[in-house]
């Protein structure tokens, strides 16, 4: 844990926009004057306002020769609201301390430049670390033009989430399953595969929990053989439902899924799966930077094989299903133990019945 | 937690002997004078002497007047000593605080009587919770004939323990695997099935903790066809190996592994497969009370089957195997999920890389 209050406190509002803000940062900052914390503010559902206007409306004339702590370097251009930077500047703050450079080209040091030319303090890098693992999402999109992916298995201890006969409600207890609308909650949008859309006929929202802005639903589906009467085609036009499909996706069903409202992305083939790091690009190019997987095993082993796995989220349940139960991941054509991607654990808790252990890609 | 210290202090004593007391229970005495400790002592191992013994012999005239706290019943039935009950009332102890009755029959509330009528004031059913989680095994032996059974399982996230090509060294890490000879130290005897014998060719033993007494190695083998050059065979003269095999396992390994210095016990076989509820009655007779089972994937599905797991210690390493990998855990002939015995978690922690879970039978 990194040694600042003030700038761990901007952290903690920072990340109350996490999943809501996207294509945008979520951004904390926190104002403060002789010690005493006089604007807080957070990066609002759909990426505006900024944190920075937020925390100087609710500061005002408090925030004359005050210090700002923001989490991300503030923004420097014109864009669809004024920049930030001028924002502090005209407020008369007299020092900003910053977590992290912000590396969008538009900004990528100009922000701080910007600051310094106006005559303000600029101190960077403080808890570096904790913000970058916030931004992550932000960050990878900015670099590598694809979301941050999680991973949720919800598991028996021998790695099944079904039967041989398919039943798979519930393996996991209810309160590992509140805490899976939390984790939604705090991405930018819901993944599943074809053959998981079909069997559970899920929702995919966040349930019970308040969110300003519900998570995008994704689904791969390589044929787009999605039942048009399922939940998400019923549900497509309140909230978004995104499908990225192959070439040889029927045309009519390309034309009910649009007349539905979805959003559709087409991405090659590989080895006959859909080529699962297009699909990534495809959705960062869109605009998403956090993206929650929840499955089946076929995709999750796609996602894995291919090395696009950030995080692992692993609930694991108090029970047996046995080797015939379906299993959580799919094939992965590993030979040796050697060639397996390691991850590192972070934390381990119980969960009501259950555990639940997050795991980071080393 | 229970609330009384000097108990809970027995109760940590008690503990030390786990894994080499068997067939006697595991028993810890403190003795208190005017609020100070004049006496601690377990059972040693082998069984002998008894906790109160040691405590007693620590105390000396201190112990007269004192107060004794004893995890279990002192038994009062002349065996290869006399008698604890006699014993404390030799050394003029004047209060005796039991946390558990002793339901051997040769004890079974005589050791209290005893106590009573010679006019030591005796307080019973203090920490009798805990006390029964650390005599499970005893009790469990005492009124099912069978011995406790923890089941270990080191799996991948999706419950792999090997590659398809057999390759399982190592999939969780070196903290989590000295962790496993620590837990190995608290049970009678380590218990394989003839696969894994045979897979791995393992030593079964606890190394670098300084046991008193290496737990039994058991192997169920319908058949007997374990090498008899590998690692078992060769240190059967040292550390016990006892085997459970089927009605046709042929005679002249019979006499081979008798010649080593094995133990062999013969169970019918149901289904194609040793009978596994009679190997741990088998077991159970033979006087051990604490079982703990590493695998493989068909002993830990027999054993699960026929419900005989009453705890499991899950290691879960950060990586994903596929679905070609061995199976923890075989075929359960599971159709539906309510069908399946629940486990409830007990304990979540991180071991080095890895994660650790307990679970016990509800």
């Amino acid at each position: 844990m990194c040694d600042d209050a003030h700038m761990r406190h901007a952290l903690t509002l920072g990340r109350r926009g996490l999943g809501s803000t996207w294509p945008n940062p979520a951004v904390g900052c926190v104002i403060v004057r002789e010690g005493r914390i006089v604007g807080r503010g957070w990066t609002q559902a759909g990426g505006r306002p900024h944190a920075e206007t937020m925390a100087l409306v609710q500061a005002g004339d408090a925030a004359r020769g005050a210090t700002a702590y923001v989490t991300l370097e503030p923004c420097s251009h014109h864009g669809q609201t004024p920049p930030c930077a001028d924002a502090l500047i005209a407020a008369g703050v007299a020092r900003v301390v910053i977590a992290l450079g912000d590396p969008d080209p538009r900004v990528n040091g100009q922000g701080i430049a910007h600051l310094r030319t106006a005559g303000l303090e600029v101190v960077t890098g403080v808890c570096a670390d904790e913000a970058s693992q916030d931004q992550i999402g932000f960050l990878k999109r900015i670099e590598l033009g694809q979301p941050m992916l999680t991973l949720k298995l919800a598991t028996s201890w021998d790695g099944r989430i079904a039967t041989a006969t398919g039943e798979s409600q519930w393996i996991t207890g209810a309160l590992a399953r509140r805490r899976v609308h939390a984790m939604r909650a705090v991405h930018d949008a819901v993944l599943v595969g074809g053959g998981t859309a079909r069997a559970d006929d899920p929702t995919l929202n966040v349930r019970d929990l308040g969110v300003a802005r519900q998570p995008v639903r994704v689904v791969l589906s390589r044929r787009l053989d999605i039942p048009l009467t399922g939940k998400l085609a019923q549900t497509a036009h309140e909230t978004p439902v995104w499908l990225v499909h192959g070439p040889d996706a029927p045309r009519d069903f390309i034309a009910a899924w649009t007349g539905l409202g979805a959003r559709l992305f087409e991405v090659a083939v590989v080895g006959g799966k859909l080529d699962a790091r297009a699909a990534l690009s495809a959705l960062g190019a869109a605009g998403l930077t956090r993206v929650f997987c929840e499955g089946g095993g076929a995709l999750a082993a796609s996602l894995l094989a291919a090395d696009l796995v950030d995080h692992v989220a692993l609930f694991t349940a108090g029970l047996a299903i046995g080797a015939e139960g379906k299993s959580g991941i799919g094939a992965l054509g590993l030979d040796h133990l050697a060639m397996a991607r390691r991850y590192e654990i972070s934390h381990a808790e119980q969960v009501g019945v259950d555990a639940l252990t997050h795991w980071t890609r080393n």
